[in-house]
């Protein structure tokens, strides 16, 4: 069990601590809004209004001993920095920040935030993926540049082998399981066949799963 | 290749036009703010500054013939359903909508809407799990049996290569990529030396990840 503040009840905030929560884990849940704050009451450990970007008032609160302290009022760039700031300050192990864009992640960062979410981001690319193609089934990234996928083989992909498709020196992209039905090959080899349907996960860069992607309808 | 609107160029809505266009679609986006139209305008098919409230509007500018709709103008509630209507009305095959919370996603199913999504709301309950659990970034469930998870190399895997860890062997797992820093291996060979802090991707039944994450505290 690990101690979490979560700084900022919107809708990335609320659902992360009362995740956190049942999860079994203690949560202090921090909004300057006090109807955010009634809301979450129930679902938390304890709910306090506060001003977060204040250092003496985060103090006061107790969040000396917290574990993780997550800052998720994006939308407000000079409270999210000032937030973040504090919470360091304080001496708080790891501090995480929500961003809304690039250069508010890039800004908390470089002010001492041990890692950065950008939520929307993430999400409007997961939703690409899935509107966009009717075979990846899901998405995983490893960094801004790179991913692995799901993807359906298809018809002109049917009984040929690994080596034959050569996806790493043609697409630059490595082929690191093949699920047919129920079954897993987990270490996949060169002479393994491909047959139409097969699910592939594919790990490789953004641009190369792209062009897998494109090539593959 | 499908044919996109983008309705809203939120954070959300801007991610996913311009991932959607990157893939090789026609993407429309729309904004009632003309900053937000001219900053997506080199990234999508064509951008236009309209009110997507009214069905007259999203008419003349052609969008009877798309495939699909995303309305994402979550904060919005009263533009948000009346941009779902419209749309519906224009005679879309598909209208999806963002919603900021589970009322407001009730309502845009009642009115048509073929798919919901909460981004903020799951991304909070991903990051929640990512944070809750020791080591684990992110995790990705291939089938119910098998995952991938990215593991952060503790002290004494410092300085050892893959081989002499021989993943495969003790735990039944794959390293499939290596992440140091902002360099990321994604073709690891057994003579590859892991250091503290390395971020190791492994693919492997359930057991054996739960065993590998035990073992590695
Ligand atoms: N100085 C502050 N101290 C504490 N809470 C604050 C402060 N400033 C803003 N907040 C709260 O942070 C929450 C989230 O902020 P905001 O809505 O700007 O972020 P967002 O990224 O748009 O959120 P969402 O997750 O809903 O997309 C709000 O409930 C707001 O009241
Ligand atoms: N009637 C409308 N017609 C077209 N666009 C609109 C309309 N109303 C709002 N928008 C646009 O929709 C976009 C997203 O709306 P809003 O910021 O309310 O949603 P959000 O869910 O908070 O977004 P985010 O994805 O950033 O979290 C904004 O750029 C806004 O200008
Ligand atoms: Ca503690
Ligand atoms: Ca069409
Ligand atoms: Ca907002
Ligand atoms: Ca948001």
């Amino acid at each position: 069990m690990k101690q979490f503040a979560v700084i900022g009840l919107g809708r990335f905030g609320n659902s992360l601590a009362t995740t956190l929560y049942k999860m079994g884990n203690e949560v202090i849940a921090i909004d300057i809004d006090e109807e955010k704050v009634e809301n979450i009451a129930e679902q938390v450990t304890y709910a306090v209004q506060a001003d977060a970007t204040d250092e003496n008032i985060l103090k006061s609160i107790g969040l000396k001993n917290i574990d993780v302290a997550v800052i998720t009022m994006a939308s407000n760039l000079e409270a999210s920095i000032l937030a973040t700031l504090s919470a360091k300050e304080l001496g708080i192990e790891k501090v995480y920040a929500k961003a809304m864009n690039d250069q508010h992640s890039k800004v908390l960062y470089k002010i001492g935030a041990d890692k950065v979410f950008l939520p929307e981001r993430d999400m409007g690319i997961r939703v690409a993926h899935t509107l966009a193609t009717t075979n990846i089934f899901e998405m995983i990234e490893l960094d801004p540049e790179h991913s692995i996928i799901e993807i359906n083989a298809p018809e002109k992909w049917d009984n040929k082998t690994l080596d034959e498709m050569d996806f790493r020196a043609k697409y630059g992209v490595n082929v690191i399981a093949i699920k047919r039905g129920k079954k897993f090959n987990i270490s996949p080899i060169a002479e393994d066949i491909i047959k139409k349907g097969d699910i592939l996960v594919v790990l490789g860069e953004n641009k190369a799963i792209e062009k897998l992607e494109s090539d593959q309808k």
